[in-house]
């Protein structure tokens, strides 16, 4: 998605080739007029997936979600990360592995908010080694629920994340994807749009 | 305001005269439809306050603000919750009580996103005694910002928060104000609309 290349470009700040910081207007700061370009994009490309919730994480994916479901005419709900084991029987959970935080998180959603009969698009800021996709991915599958796709704001090429997930035949619409990151520069992958 | 009061009365949750659970529309499941109304609603109130940043704290003020961002047609930035004593120079830092998970946390926002031209309003889920707004609001002083003041979703206005930063002159706009809550029910103050 050329908008949101354009403003990786204008406001992204890669350091030492690894990190990519797009925190002025994606997460932390927000711009909504961009998220509602964004919204519209998954929108056309999820036209025909009979969309009815939006499943995130908790806490950069929560603004995306929330002006996709309204695009969407539906509600988002985002997983939690909770301290410590939970073992409640009104949640499904899974653990995520953070590889930047070096952390493991156990995520739960209420099972009042993921039923059989919802057919459920995934959002998420950053698709990178894939680990937050399977975690939703896994409570989306407890809940006996359909899972239409999942919708990235930016991958990250290079890593095995969109690769590995696809390879499962999941459908994985990322609106900029970045094919290598060197010094203090980028490249995306063309795609045909 | 009446829409929200409504959807309180038919989704929300009481328990033992203590608790209200609104999970189902305001954090953790969010309906965009609703969130719009809302958004609307302290567009109109704070109208004249020339307001061009949103802040927020995480998780589940993010939806709210970004949706109310995109009607103020400017940026939301959302304070970020950190593990153990942050003395990042470029962050702005405070710490916030929670009485709900008996916590405290150190909460911080960048400071590229709080900027003395900023004209300021802090959005968030509930308003019960005062802590997280008052965190948000040193974080807004620290920065020499300007603080045009504080949308709530829904105001317990039997706990003291309303009242101690209304004192402090901050105007305080609520769309929903409980005056009381026993049992499995509650009722709302009345306010002219």
């Amino acid at each position: 998605m050329k908008q949101l290349e354009e403003r990786i470009l204008a406001e992204g700040i890669v350091k030492d080739g690894e990190i990519l910081r797009v925190d002025s207007f994606l997460n932390h700061q927000m711009d909504p007029a961009l998220f509602r370009e964004m919204a519209k994009e998954w929108k056309k490309r999820f036209a025909d997936a009979g969309v009815n919730k939006i499943l995130t994480i908790e806490a950069s994916g929560i603004g995306l979600a929330c002006i996709a479901a309204e695009e969407f005419g539906c509600r988002a709900v985002f997983a939690k990360k909770v301290a410590g084991r939970n073992s409640d029987a009104d949640v499904y959970a899974t653990k995520i592995t953070s590889f930047t935080k070096g952390k493991v998180y156990d995520v739960t959603v209420s099972k009042r908010f993921l039923q059989p009969e919802d057919r459920v698009l995934i959002l998420d800021d950053f698709l990178a080694n894939g680990c937050a996709l399977e975690g939703l991915m896994d409570l989306v599958h407890q809940s006996g629920a359909t899972l239409c796709g999942c919708g990235i704001a930016i991958e990250k090429g290079f890593q095995e994340g969109g690769k590995k997930i696809r390879a499962k035949g999941i459908r994985v619409e990322s609106l900029a994807i970045i094919e290598s990151m060197s010094g203090n520069s980028l490249t995306f992958s063309q795609r045909e749009e």
